[in-house]
């Protein structure tokens, strides 16, 4: 893991400004002479810089993100706890921890912290540019609101813009975060159960019905009335998330996802869309509910040099992390294409 | 509103027992001289008893619950908070409201509550059992536990069996509730705030996305950078229950909806299912991710005299409330080939 910090005052689109932002990184392989064999991960909402410990069968020998071919690169998000600026930070004004008192982020600004970092390691243009859900977002906003940085661009299960569904379950989420008084608290455990009630609620969109009911289905040997393996199954992964999150990030975050919209300051998503000059490849997971394929379709429909792809699985949202082999095989039939 | 009573103590699937029950109900229309002209409505989670509150355009002249040629009756389900027994009514034990010491009921115990209101009254078969939702979980219970009961049978967006995904949705709820501390302090408003949040989420169950995109979509006129109109209906209708229901109850219902499994003692859900005898018309919402199709499809197939219908709609679980045109022709057309 790497670091990095501009010192600069950092102006976020609310209006409001950090003193200066950290971003921590890691980088996969080396990068070649011409610089010509940059990848860059945008990561999804709760995970970190560190690619190989959340992307499963991709930062490996002949997969898509080959370190022997690429040099690869992820940074944790602007708002994050993985070493980044975000809510635990030391709020310089008062020596202690922002907690709440954090601004309100966006996806550009979150964009807007990656280009500092491009810019500090001279990287002016990548051959891919590539993200899932969120890490979609990103990568759209930066496509758009730098047209020449990304030759080929690489959204999987993610969306132009976040719909009144996506807003809804995360408004949602903070509800749960809100009615844990410990969230005003403003500790470093504070909110922690909302926070598990919370990523309980965002599973749900994660999963989806077909995967909730096949790999959550009960063995029917079990003689309570009420025991169901999918209640213990949200316990537990609310519980894990709260052993390497915090409340006060994943609020804040989940406002960024809220905040999504390429379109915006740009006359509209169709335009934002058209003006994207990165050859395009998307990629949607046919059983995801929380971007399902026609938001997929419709960016593929706008986006100029644009191809579509649908990942036939069981296991919605997710399947970007699941499905590796299908995920593997379409992205490097358009590597090679474009290459 | 009427009130019934039963003295005796009132044993529970659970193992425990409440001294007494009271349940309140509403009729309308007037019982003919053979007591051939019952429907009785089985009503959905956080319902009552006074079906033209909630469910419209159906008890009115020419309606499927027409009042000039039924007598329609309607109880609030044990547990409620309508006036029937639930965690508000006093515990004869400690003199105070039961709270989280009301003890867990399931669907099968609520069955057990109306069938004695129905003795009470002397009403030992009914023309038609109908129910949506949950109301749909006590019919089924019904016609299986006691097969002479109900002539006919209507369920409306339910299911035989709570599938891991309904079950997962509930939990989340429940942590909601738990999240929020005044939970535990046994109040009139306890985890108000929890409660608030649940319903935001079963929101999302009960309208899904193609309703949400319908409904909520933005204008595009609002100069806020993270404002969502769906965010805003989600905190409106969360504070709306907490206005009319308590956690304690609603926490205690989604226990009961996981309880639901018409099988349990009966060597399974197909074997129940087989076991109904009453004339049964299933209907689903083509859009209900909560009990979606192919879950009646699955009864229909089994329940031996059935037949099953799909109504086309947008809104997803909650259609049973709206499309109340559909329904009418469906039901209306199943009572005039029966009779």
């Amino acid at each position: 893991m790497q670091f990095f910090t501009s010192e600069k005052p950092f102006e976020l689109e609310c209006g409001a400004c950090l003193p200066e932002i950290s971003l921590t990184y890691n980088t996969y392989g080396r990068i070649n002479a011409d610089r010509s064999n940059v990848i860059w991960v945008c990561h999804a909402l709760t995970a970190n810089s560190d690619v190989k410990s959340w992307w499963p069968d991709t930062v490996e020998k002949d997969k898509f993100l080959d370190p022997d071919k690429y040099f690869v690169i992820c940074a944790n998000i602007l708002g994050s706890c993985y070493g980044s600026t975000g809510p635990l930070s030391i709020n310089p004004a008062t020596n202690k921890p922002y907690f709440n008192d954090f601004p309100l982020i966006t996806v550009k600004d979150i964009v807007k912290a990656h280009r500092l970092l491009a810019a500090y390691l001279n990287i002016n243009k990548v051959k891919i540019l590539i993200g899932s859900s969120i890490g979609g977002f990103q990568c759209l906003q930066w496509a758009v609101d730098c047209p020449t940085f990304a030759e080929n661009m690489i959204i999987i299960a993610s969306a132009a813009k976040t719909s009144p569904w996506v807003a809804a379950f995360n408004e949602s989420q903070r509800m749960a975060i809100e009615s844990d008084c410990t969230f005003y608290a403003n500790t470093l455990t504070g909110g922690e159960k909302g926070l598990a009630a919370a990523r309980s609620t965002a599973l749900l969109s994660y999963r989806g019905p077909s995967a909730y009911n096949k790999t959550q289905a009960d063995s029917g040997n079990n003689s309570s009335i009420v025991f169901h393996r999918a209640c213990t199954y949200q316990r537990y992964q609310g519980e894990k998330l709260c052993k390497r999150f915090n409340a006060y990030s994943y609020y804040r975050l989940t406002q960024a996802i809220d905040s999504h919209d390429i379109g915006r300051s740009y006359g509209g998503v169709i335009n934002a869309l058209k003006s994207i000059k990165s050859k395009t490849l998307i990629v949607a997971i046919s059983s995801d509910i929380l971007f399902p394929p026609d938001e997929h379709a419709f960016m593929a429909e706008n986006i100029p040099d644009s191809e579509y792809h649908v990942i036939d699985s069981d296991f919605g949202h997710d399947g970007f992390l699941i499905e590796s082999g299908q995920l593997n095989d379409i992205i490097q039939q358009f590597i090679n294409k474009k290459q």
